[in-house]
């Protein structure tokens, strides 16, 4: 390959990374909007942690448990700690086929892989304790995600089965939603949103923190989708990009609709969410569907949200930012759509992709629940009741998001609890 | 072409195309700043949804009305619903020269289209029912937006005529700003805002969320001004980020200086304004100034904004964001500027510049305000009185942008209404 | 070169110019989220005026003092007010032998100017008249930054010495922690930080923000390291992306555990300031260490971090965002780790290296000490005691950063004060 469009094409990956790395602040800003102020700095400071952990985890341990070279068709494999550059600037070069470095492959890989840990932030947020938290982030993100990543993007079995996952519909988000969802059995509901009278609904306290989480989640998602084609091909990216805007435009319509249909309400957390399905249901064929089909997938994204919500609820199963619904039934709904939509469509590959969610669905829930559940009775995973009335941010941090106006707003939240 | 250049050029529209949608992020925090905290999810709300509508129309229809192909200097052409890709792979590298592929093309082009209706959305805030505003954004996008833009951009009359408009200080800011007038004078002004005492200058609730807003806006003002070079020519493009760089530059200095002459004061809103003013006039020429050229337009578009908002307000015509300054007055002005300064300079090409800016300000003037009356016979366009004091957020939403500080802020909001 | 490689390298360093003009919002979001609310509008207002003053005098005079041509080694050139372009288009191919452009290279370099300023104005907030800091920002940008920038990146007398600084751990981050520095001790702390009784921290009102501050700040590095590559070559460019990371990740991690042992606490301030560390630390040397290495220089800038914020406080120089310690402290530890790790690490770097620090360090620091002095003696530096109570939003700026929600914070601050 000629060194212009080595360099081209290493330029794209590189500038996706970033873009998957702007994610990170977009998970920040939606989770921090979306819980209330006195859990502010609680959430905030957990998504910096996140961000570190899985960095530093993936360079050590996970980037050579997720793509271990070998032989293809496995379950596991391990290449190692660390890094381990190719010999000399011709390995370099024709590293992964001339498209882009060895250093441009792990630091776009390293960028995705501390999603989904942040996913599980936002679903178990206003009422775990930070250290057991980050100690299942730092298992979760540098075990249990590389292990079923390799299975399809490293080369593994579910790769030779014939399981399609672009972007990661179920590599990434489903797995987030996953670990969210085993997380959030064994937390139990925030104090208060569950009673005997019903539902209460508890509203974030930032909607315009929120909002722009989601729209640098969208600005992200170019780099995240587009970025997975791993070159620079002019057709492929930006039949991509075409794709990627679509179904989230088509995701936030879906939303809007069902939501007028269903509760005659113009809910903006509702259309923020539907936004995010479209994004997540796109991701596992973003590179197969047309225009019109990745519309159709975005809108039934769109449409499958406030349906999720409400199910959740019933289920008694709290999830503050609605992760469950975005990454989990939208991940899911993603994938299966690559048995039904665009040039894969088929009898067969629905059997394929329902053996590779159910199977990385196992394997993800189980690690969760097992870890969560041996940190609960060690080290406890819940704050004391004393605590969750007094908000994470004076009981973990002992400061304040907003510490000038909290002379109103505590003695109001007294008087609300 | 060469693989490598038609792949370089392509990534940086595609690249550009992320930048003008981050524009959308912009206009969302500087408009969500600029209201009062009771009309801040309303405001978050309809941004959301015009980046839907923006997209969606445009791929059913602007696209094709704006593009038509066929023979160049009409007044009207429409090549289709939906989107038809040149044949094959041949057919996608030839497109449009190799400069960049169909999807990226159409990529590029949708992200700008919604622009329009978010200029207006910040001028009609505060007092406009969500329905009918809806219904304005889809006719105005995808009808009134890309047939004006067929008139140049399409290989239209204006284009056969001479008229120069490089990014669209007319096309896109100006035709947002008349659709803004138009909507307005239907609309009247928030109450209070002019009484027999004089007028009352209501204050935006949060201005870093504005100050966010400005800067995104010019982040994302590099991909709109350097993404309309249509390919990635290193002279043209750098040459383009320069002048847009410097004139908003300058814009702050305008406003700064003008200000504070004016009124003696340092006002956050008008420095940014100004910044905005800058790049909007810059945004016709901005392949054919030099960087003291742009200066100057920049310069002399930073004056304009505080002149132009004391005009609008002895007009009594009430823009919350000042929308009207900044992209009609601002577009305006530099378009004129392409016949005053640079490369084309010259009075022919004034009069070129002045018949372009009637034609397509005749066109958009009349289309939104036939709209807009026709909404407001029938359905009416303005909440009631009641629920403009209560708030839209309220009234519309039934949800708080920041609900659990607002036990104060309505016994506040209550005592100074 | 071929058009091709050109056109890709060129475009890489376009895009790193827009990801370093991020980090001028990165810099306005984190400082207003680290001032109380009262001084908000006025931090903001800095900021937006610093980006138009840098770059409007970097055209002016800045690039031709910085970037002098003529022979090497010298302490102080100058080509010429304004930009002067190479002739026709063969000169601009061959400029900076074909990586990119005349007007990219004027951009990305502009980008970086406005910086040092930015970071002065963190550290003398909440008390600092508006119109002597301007005049302070105009000298200290067009005259200070770009002679001692000279010395070193212009092909000064500190680049045939042998001091290596890679992306300007000291030619921009320490340059504007010196003037930090000078400033402060000449200003004095804000009322109420120092008393007889002890310390008393003043903790920042909006913390999201300074969160956003900082994800967008390290975003923009990318572009900051990235680009000081100077071309898009896949390997370099790519292995700057891998230290850069790891560096601010391991950076959070050395803040995490040492604010752990030392105060018990999880602050979220110290875990933010802690990630900026590892990025000033690593940029001296960001493409000649290994991820080891990179990481161990991030991890020990973390450590610094807390450290060093308790010794500026023991000192009784107040800085309300941190500032020294960030871009002083561990701007002087990146500078001196290029002597200690990777590739040029060895007895005589660490003297280049020292020699580097202290010349531009004494000339920074006279200069912004002098230049002070004289503001202070003839117009006064600082606010009156009443204006710095009523917070300088008001007093110098008439206006509020928040209004509506300003009767309940108002008699909030008073009460505190």
């Amino acid at each position: 390959m000629n060194e212009a469009l080595f360099t081209a094409n290493n330029l794209w990956i590189m500038i996706a990374a970033v873009l998957v790395f702007v994610m990170h602040l977009g998970f920040a800003a939606l989770e921090a909007g979306f819980v209330r102020r006195k859990n502010t700095v609680n959430i905030l400071f957990k998504n910096v942690m996140i961000i570190s952990i899985g960095l530093l985890t993936y360079y050590i341990l996970g980037f050579n448990l997720m793509y271990p070279g070998g032989d293809p068709g496995g379950f596991f494999g391990f290449a190692g700690f660390g890094l381990s550059m190719p010999e000399g600037a011709a390995g370099l070069i024709e590293y992964a086929d001339g498209g882009y470095t060895y250093w441009t492959d792990f630091i776009f890989q390293a960028m995705f892989a501390a999603t989904c840990c942040t996913i599980v932030s936002g679903a178990v947020a206003e009422r775990i304790k930070l250290g057991p938290f980050l100690i299942f982030c730092v298992l979760f993100v540098s075990l249990s995600y590389p292990i079923t990543g390799m299975w399809k993007w490293g080369a593994g079995w579910l790769d030779e089965l014939g399981f399609y996952d672009f972007a990661g519909s179920t590599l990434v988000h489903a797995v987030g939603g996953f670990g969210a969802l085993a997380a959030i059995i064994l937390l139990g509901a925030r104090k208060g949103k569950f009673t005997k009278e019903g539902i209460n609904p508890i509203p974030g306290h930032n909607l315009p923190l929120a909002a722009i989480g989601v729209f640098l989640l969208w600005f992200g998602w170019f780099g995240f989708n587009g970025g997975s084609v791993l070159s620079g091909d002019a057709g492929a990216v930006s039949l991509v990009f075409v794709t990627t805007a679509l179904s989230a435009a088509a995701g936030i319509m879906g939303s809007f609709v069902t939501s007028y249909i269903l509760f005659k309400s113009h809910d903006l957390s509702m259309v923020l969410n539907g936004c995010l399905g479209g994004l997540v249901g796109i991701t596992a064929g973003a590179d197969l569907m047309s225009p019109m089909e990745a519309i159709a997938i975005g809108f039934i994204a769109g449409i499958i949200i406030p349906f999720s919500v409400v199910m959740f609820d019933r289920l008694r199963l709290d999830d503050p930012v609605g992760a469950t619904s975005v990454h989990l039934i939208c991940g899911i709904w993603g994938t299966l759509a690559v048995g039904l939509f665009g040039d894969l469509a088929g009898i067969a590959q629905i059997g394929y992709q329902i053996i590779g969610i159910a199977s990385i669905g196992a394997f993800t829930f189980t690690f969760a629940f097992i870890v969560m559940y041996v940190l609960k009775i060690t080290m406890g995973i819940r704050v004391s009741e004393e605590d969750e009335l007094k908000g994470l941010d004076i009981a973990e941090h002992e400061m304040s998001a907003y510490p000038d106006t909290n002379i109103g707003v505590e003695n109001y939240a007294m008087s609300i609890q």
